[in-house]
């Protein structure tokens, strides 16, 4: 049975269901919209955990999320990660990156604190984003 | 017509061909060993451009040398990243990391000059690399 982690959870905003995946906001991401994909399966760790069908399914919907990001901040570059160092439980960082943004080219800093959102900009970018969805 | 970006090639060791990637080694990445898969498509840059057979393929592939990499190098967790801020050419980094590395839980630090590899370690890790895979 699945369970969202509580640090996920807490860390992140609910976005969309798609039919493996919790889409979720990345809280403090109004600079780099930052989305997370948390399948909603119980004990996968590793990209080798999940069972085949899951897996591609897991591809398909990493590629409606970079699609869709990529329409709905205008960004230069979407960055995609699975780290899981701190929160094992799978998830996958789905983020846009800009020429202009100051950790360009490198990696974004996933500790520095970011930009809150404004609750009317996080509605309105969501809202594009489900469109393009 | 696919060719490898040379930044890729330079950065990094051929060890084996899957059905869809050259997967490869980076330079300098003893103490984390650390992969690239990179398709053999022209064109690609973000996970949407990849055709859904290809996009299989791809993941099918990480979750093989997830696990490879995972046996090869007795590693704590597997981190996976398709970054392109500097080479746009799609290539994906699954990189081994080890609770006790200075960047855990970080993200291991791209730009660190790392840890040159021994010519028989190589060849002893890649051994058994694809002796996994």
């Amino acid at each position: 049975m699945f369970t969202l982690d509580p640090r996920l959870a807490s860390d992140s905003y609910p976005v969309h269901l798609l039919s493996l995946c919790d889409v979720r906001l990345k809280r403090d991401s109004a600079a780099n919209p930052w989305l997370l994909l948390v399948p909603r399966r119980p004990n996968l760790v590793e990209i080798h955990d999940l069972a085949p069908v899951d897996r591609h399914a897991l591809i398909d919907e990493i590629g409606q999320v970079t699609a869709a990001l990529k329409a709905a901040s205008s960004c230069d570059k979407i960055n995609v990660a699975a780290f899981g160092n701190t929160v094992p439980q799978m998830h996958v960082h789905v983020i846009a990156r800009f020429t202009m943004d100051p950790w360009w080219p490198g990696p974004l800093d996933m500790t520095a604190s970011g930009s809150p959102w404004d609750d009317a900009a996080r509605q309105s970018f969501c809202a594009r984003l489900i469109d393009a969805l």
